[in-house]
């Protein structure tokens, strides 16, 4: 017979689940959440989500904020599997981003190696924001990235 | 017998590596090129390599930075397909665009929905700048882009 | 031991599948349900499966027409994920849309780049409509669509 | 040593080449094009780049209007293999239509089915339109389609 | 709290499901069921199995014959959708159609267009019938299809 | 120096564009064709076109028929490999083949198995033809195949 | 409400789990089982996990055998869909079946084809042996198999 | 001006055309030719065909026995690319071996575990050959692989 | 009605997720467990999730340890099937090795070559330690594996 | 008429093939090469063929000691594209390397995370060395890298 104990542990997805639901319940926004955890809306919302491990002190904040139940700290303190589809979302506000990825790739393939040299732009030291800008021409959205220069090793 | 007057027509294709050629016998950075067009690098690597199409004015000045022949005007103000692999590339400086796109792109829509309700960020009315950002710890790449956000119609 | 609190929550999919089956039950069709809610058919129909969200006073119009559960209403207003297949569908009534779009989509580039520019033809601010026309050779369904002309920002 | 006579016809590809070639050179759009051959522009411009078989007039005039080579006349008139990529396209402007059948694809299937019962509309006894339509805030791209209904036969 | 009421509805599955599983109680063949029906064997499968929707009438026999619940003729009578894979199946027996289609295709397409011109067979207004034909060097299987001819219509 | 007198062999890709081109000049049909050859229409083609091997004296006539190059014959005679494409071509005509082995293949299976065990019908030992059946209500399209019906060995 | 009497049925799938559970239980090999069936081990594996339909009496031994229901001989007797996934399988120990195939199959068609003609090695009406070969520098696995050869009917 | 001297290297693809063009050419068997070289038939044709490097003496026969260039000599002993498609090929005659590998893969591997324990049967220190059988029946192709059992180090 | 007692099996999967889960209540670390199991850690990772079997004490050593039931043992010692995705994973972490493999994968194989002659690095006969070396640029993670090289058989 | 000067432009193609043609024709091992140019045989490898960019000294050297023409200096300092394919190669020596990444990937990832915490080991501040390992049983291939630890930025 199968042991039982081995199937009540929270999985990373059922922590995702109850962020979302709690948030909703709770009506606060993802700016609110990470005013409290003291961090920024997109990290805050990838750390909730199972797209980056939080540390120990910004785990419980979140879990006391969305009222989680105690054991989701173990889960949201883990290095998680950061998976994502290879096959391009199809939801069109994600795609759009896919679609620039696509068209300026290349220039900006072209201005990094203009800058820096042979190398990258890191995703993994890294950061972005997401604002509002008004316009009268009708609001934007602004995207803010950076990410440290990464030179190839020559060796 | 073919019509040998069909296939003397420059293609985009030419018109592309034509420019880069051009571009490296120059000796002028992307950022130089711009200038002379009055647009933005990022844009202005676009429609050079075929991923925007150009008024006629800055076709011209274009060819005459180059020393491009004549006929690539034509060319370069139609309005092109701007085709891009769904097979995301494997060159490590792009393929981190779309590493960030896929384990960031959730946040985004969440943060987008939330600032603006229903809809998503412009690809179309859209503009981006790469620029180098001094950092003791090692200078960063800083990418900005802002699109129009576009409410769903309701009907 | 896992939190029951958390799992009980209507997902969107379960609100599809409730509207469709409350729909089948009621005897009434999408036309009807439309006039109901005061919308167009294609909207009503998107919005109700999921591909749309909808104001809250349509959604509570929507729940009332259907009987479903008051619960369903915040569902119903959320921002979707419009996801759909990127591996074209094979049902022949929808594959034919996609054998439109893969056999004449290069001219319908060409007249919007004849009639407008470079630019495209919005999904997001557009509409579309399906009807019956009658005609003594076989009845023809007819569909109609506009979405606002997007320039490309040159910048 | 290899025939030369046979690598001498012209192939549909090289007709294609030089009906767009010659279109740009004659400074003609589509719709005038259209207006000489006697037949719409969607039309016009699928047969002209092989996506439709012309009757023998219809091509003998395109043939004049473009001052293309008689022998383009026999490629016109065949029956083409309307071969079209299943990787949906990336360039915006045609890959809009594929998202408008992903996402109001299976509403416009149930509306099909609802206003004519089993069956599909052909996408073979088929024509579309595309137009201008003015609009203060912002002009329209308007596409028109009708096709026949085809019930499914039971046997 | 779910409510179940929605849950309980007999899916298309579901009633494929029962008709494999109560045919193979029942002992009756395919040809035996058609026969009840009085239609086609093919036919039978397919809309016993969710490839074609049925008249109420035939509905109710089929219902009768196996033995169905009552409310299997509400689900039998739908528009399905007839979804299959666009990866070509395996097994052995379903995919040497396939290959038949794949080394053949271009003839049947080549053959099409000498004897009707340009257009297609239809595959909805068809019927097809699998027949054994005795023969001293081995059984045969014959498959017969017609489907009606559908020409391109020229606008 | 590369060796020319290795490229300047026919290939089959060679003979196959040949006896297009040379049909088409000729004015015959694959009828006409293949009455000469002493074959059917749909085998003649298909060895024409490099899915099909020729027997010495059927190449011969094929050569005389079309006015081939004598050197034609040996490619003729070879065994082909009978490369088809896995992905599913787009072509209207020859798609809709595809969709009846996709719709209707379960059926096939479920039957051939009903008539004959556990087996497939053989797509070697395998004939087709092609044929235009008049109809008051629109000609149809008929295509007849038979193949060896082949019992899996059991060991 | 669903009937239930429809979801106690055995699947294939379930028969395939018991066969493969009871056997490992039961400490015999499958040279041992396939002694008991009178079969061969290649055959006797293939068809307990349903790569091949059993006669009668073979299947009643296997279930006695095996200790299995007895209503797994239906199951067992029935002609399965023989699947296995186009993606090419990464265990290793399988893997290499495919890579000999891709790295040797060449070899293996012209082999075949000039001792046999233009034809095929059925997979059909075939059998298979996998042995171990004692060797000093290694002990070996050996594979046999036969197939008939079909030659391509000419028609 | 690009240097000639680099271009006008064989290439291997060269050297695999050369060499099924001079065996056709000569009239030899792949039979002959491997007895020839000394080696079997399966590697003689895996060699000349670029899926095997050759010792320099059997790579000298060869160029000696098809006539071939002795520039050829050193492209015969390079160590290949064996690169072949993960796309599983279409040609029946090869489709069938993948056929095998997909139906009696499973088969295959718990034999080699229940004859060896855990490790594969290597494709790098393996054999086979590809024979003609006389059957009464029909005539049987017989393939016969081996390859040395590795097992999986635990370290 | 179904059997229970074949339900009850601990699967492969149910093994793993007990071992990861218990591992984290441990509080023991990979390298911990794998002094314990007296190998080394890489490879008691890869048995303890399913990518490796285990010897009889090894197993039972490694379900003391983590206080597994004893059922497991018998999992542990199967042989697995080490299926992996052929979609390269998109976890950063994971997805450097493969691009490191395709980056440098071709001067691997040339350098493989260059020291053995034509074979393979085994992937069988095979061990991987993963070490940090202190860096004070910043500490670096160390890969190092071997296998031994397996010249092809020429036979 | 197309401006012939732009297409006269060495292409990085183009320097790769030289490079291999000079190479072998030289003689010299790339060990020999790297020596010369006083850098690590797969980074020398991976430069002389696309992979990495090389210093103004180190591409002097090699175009000298290749007897590479001049201009191949210009092309051998440039940012490469490290295009790779995603579709895991077929040739067995490379393959074995995304085999070993699949099989033990997620060892590594779990390792990588026990050791440093939530990050990767970096692809481009990376170095690779291979070298032959002489060992009684076989000689073995040894691979050793390091990679930069890279932290997950927390922002």
């Amino acid at each position: 017979m199968k042991d039982l104990k081995f199937t009540e542990d929270l999985s990373r997805d059922d922590v995702t689940l109850m962020a979302l639901s709690a948030k909703k319940k709770s009506g606060l926004t993802w700016e609110d959440i990470a005013k409290e955890v003291g961090m920024s809306p997109v990290w805050t919302h990838a750390a909730a989500t199972g797209m980056a491990g939080m540390p120990q002190d910004k785990a419980e904040t979140l879990v006391r904020v969305l009222d989680l139940p105690a054991e989701a700290v173990d889960v949201l303190t883990e290095c998680p599997s950061k998976d994502w589809s290879r096959d391009i979302p199809t939801d069109p506000c994600i795609y759009r981003l896919y679609e620039i990825a696509g068209v300026y790739g290349p220039s900006f393939k072209a201005l990094v190696h203009e800058k820096f040299g042979d190398g990258i732009m890191s995703a993994i030291d890294f950061d972005m924001e997401v604002t509002r800008v008004e316009d009268p021409k009708g609001d934007r959205v602004k995207v803010e990235m950076t990410g440290k220069f990464l030179p190839y090793k020559q060796w």
